[in-house]
């Protein structure tokens, strides 16, 4: 494994190594035994698999020498991080530590047991010193999108350093003014790191670097959730290419996506599915999925289900939109397309967040899916909320949904198994039932 | 009781009578045996009494009447509602039902279980038609302030016109300039409710109204807290005062609460305390306590402590700080004098919040006050998580500090009371050894 080569380096960022390698060691353990036993897995899944051994050692070596080279490293829990501009300036923008149950314990001597556990988890890692991301990172970048994080960093800044974006929560004129400013302080910010001036060239191509990885992500999306008979790629295995993407090196990962997409095309055209013909398409709605977060797409998958898309912070809603280069030739242009972009969010943070509805309704349209599973992390108050709206709307079309609320412990797992298991079977009764009727 | 006498009032305003009247009447009941068993109560006190049984009567039918002649009536959640601006148009501004368990489970068809239970309880009193204040608003203020309420407006609008304020969550110079534009706003709002200009003197003299109805609760706070011998009055009953406040006509309040206190100025010269001497004296800090929410005062002045304060919004919070009128001679001052007030409120919605720590452990020196509570209600992640950094800040100072965090459940009030007599067990333990050792 990749860790132990670097142990002098991990040493010198102040990470536990030793506690460090037994967790990876798990880690990658848990990864072996549920990704890699998958039957009739893309070849492109060998770079995943690889980067897997590697995301805490040689990418945290890349990452290191562009320190040296006075390049940013920011670590993220959000994807309102305008990461085009630390693109441009050929730093690392990466998200942090935050999927496991291993490190809640610690965060829990000083936060309160019941906020987010990824919150919990982001935190104990830090107290741990067991994410090499965390310990690399110049600073961590939180933002106001929810209570329990905007609060915690007052606790966090004590252990590591905190740069606050404050993003509204309405999208009128006047709040929309204030988050362009917000992401020109984040420019200054990034520039007082480097100590000198960013340029509107450097940021445009760091722009063009993630419009096309979002490009790719959202040909990886189509390709596994559009064609209702054909599912080239497992949900996990999907899910994990895009956790991947708030790791690797962007312009590595491009490629590496593309890459895998062009066998998923060839499979799709030589109808090659990795599930059998019938099996139920679900979407799942709501919280991201921070690795090693996979309890919901096993039970689904483990059940005789397919997940074929997360509309989740990590998932479609990451990228689903790009940025409008066209005619930018002034940084104040440049910030106000950014800005555009990044109010197309539609994160439950925002009050009204009904486009997030008709969004939902119209991506499960599109893909023909069978079901959807809106997933909420324990006692994240907004997602929680907007769940009676969104499955309100869901229901006015007929469209079947289980709610789910889980933390990371193991302990609900086998409830969920049962949930999720129940909800497939009245899914294939109904199709079936359909289908007779159709005959 | 107040409540059958306005029948017919009641019923045009769509209230669900016969349920209101059954509530009101069990609610009064609690109150009888809560308040009114007290001994040695202040002869103000009976103003209060009234009041109570006709808090969902004569206070509504007043409110209607001032409807009926196109003034404004207001329902707020929050202290960040601008009441100087709805006292000015003559209208009537006023905290709604919130605290009560019995409205929780209808409110829990439409929102979470693990949310605050203040919002699920207003939540229920609106779905329920129990609330007279509820039904006679002619809309709801709602605001930005914790994410569970931000997210419920969505639902409560569908049910009752509701106005949000966006207050922003940190307080540099572009936030309390975008916080002055929402004032604006709020009152271009009510010139809309009541079709006529609202002038600056009419906002002035609204101004002048509640800087001293706040006047008054200061010194009522003071004679309460400030006599580290004699406690004129119990927490009790001088939580129940600052309650009514947010129900009460503004001037007939202020007066009232001015007589309370001339009669308490009168027992402190004559040493006359309802509390026995060596009785621990306690500040409570965090959450609000909406009517009936009694439990925790209750829990501490049965087993032998006394509150002194409420650091709350519901208490101190809200009246610690004026609208400096000196000099206001346009809207544009008069508006920017009104933010100065309104930043000051020390909500831990902000971050940081530093100046709330700050503020605690003064105002616990001033009062020489024995121990704090910090309570939280439950869910209430920005107070929860905040209550880390202030108790860090206590034990530092060796201040003695009991974390609560409940709901309205009347099912934890015998474990809430165990843990409030050992802490004053230990309080009173500590004041016997240190008065030992300065023999």
């Amino acid at each position: 494994m990749g860790v132990e080569a670097h142990r002098e380096l991990l040493e010198s960022i102040d990470v536990d190594v030793d506690r460090h390698a037994k967790m990876m060691a798990a880690g990658f353990e848990g990864y072996k035994n549920q990704f890699m036993s998958q039957e009739n897995r893309p070849e492109g899944m060998k770079y995943f698999d690889w980067l897997m051994s590697e995301m805490q050692g040689e990418r945290i070596a890349e990452i290191n020498e562009l320190r040296k080279a006075k390049k940013p490293a920011v670590g993220t829990f959000c994807i309102f991080v305008p990461e085009e501009i630390v693109t441009g300036a050929g730093g690392a923008c990466y998200g942090l530590c935050g999927g496991s149950p291993a490190t809640i314990a610690d965060a829990e001597t000083e936060l309160p047991r019941n906020i987010c556990p990824l919150i919990k988890s982001a935190h104990g890692f830090k107290l741990q010193r067991t994410c090499a991301y965390t310990q690399s990172a110049d600073f961590i970048y939180g933002e106001t999108t929810c209570e329990a994080k905007k609060k915690s960093w007052e606790i966090l800044s004590k252990h590591h350093p905190v740069h606050v974006m404050n993003i509204p929560h309405m999208k009128r004129e006047k709040d929309l003014r204030m988050w362009k400013e917000e992401i020109g302080d984040f420019k200054k910010h990034i520039e007082e790191v480097t100590g000198k001036p960013l340029s509107l060239e450097e940021m445009k191509e760091g722009t063009r670097i993630i419009n096309e990885k979002r490009e790719a992500l959202l040909r990886l999306d189509a390709l596994r959730g559009m064609h209702p008979e054909i599912m080239p790629i497992s949900g996990k295995d999907a899910l994990f290419v895009i956790q991947m993407g708030f790791l690797d090196d962007p312009v590595r990962y491009t490629k590496k996506v593309n890459e895998l997409c062009d066998e998923l095309e060839q499979r799709v055209k030589d109808k090659m599915s990795v599930f059998k013909e019938d099996t139920p398409r679900l979407m799942i709605l709501g919280t991201p999925f921070a690795i090693p977060n996979w309890k919901l797409h096993n039970a689904v998958e483990n059940t005789g289900g397919a997940v074929i898309n997360e509309e989740s912070c990590i998932g479609h809603r990451y990228f689903k939109d790009n940025v409008d280069l066209e005619g930018v030739s002034d940084e104040d242009t440049f910030l106000e397309r950014l800005m555009e972009r990044y109010s197309k969010i539609d994160c439950a943070c925002f009050t009204p967040n009904t486009p997030r509805t008709d969004k939902i309704v119209q991506m499960y349209k599109d893909r023909q899916a069978d079901g959807v599973i809106y997933y909420t992390l324990s006692f994240c108050h907004t997602y929680n909320v907007e769940a009676h709206l969104v499955t309100e709307a869901l229901e006015k079309e007929g469209i079947p949904c289980l709610v789910i609320e889980s933390d990371y412990s193991p302990e609900d797992a086998g409830q969920i198994k049962t949930r999720v298991e129940a909800f497939l079977e009245s899914i294939s009764f109904k199709k079936k039932a359909a289908a007779f009727k159709n005959k």
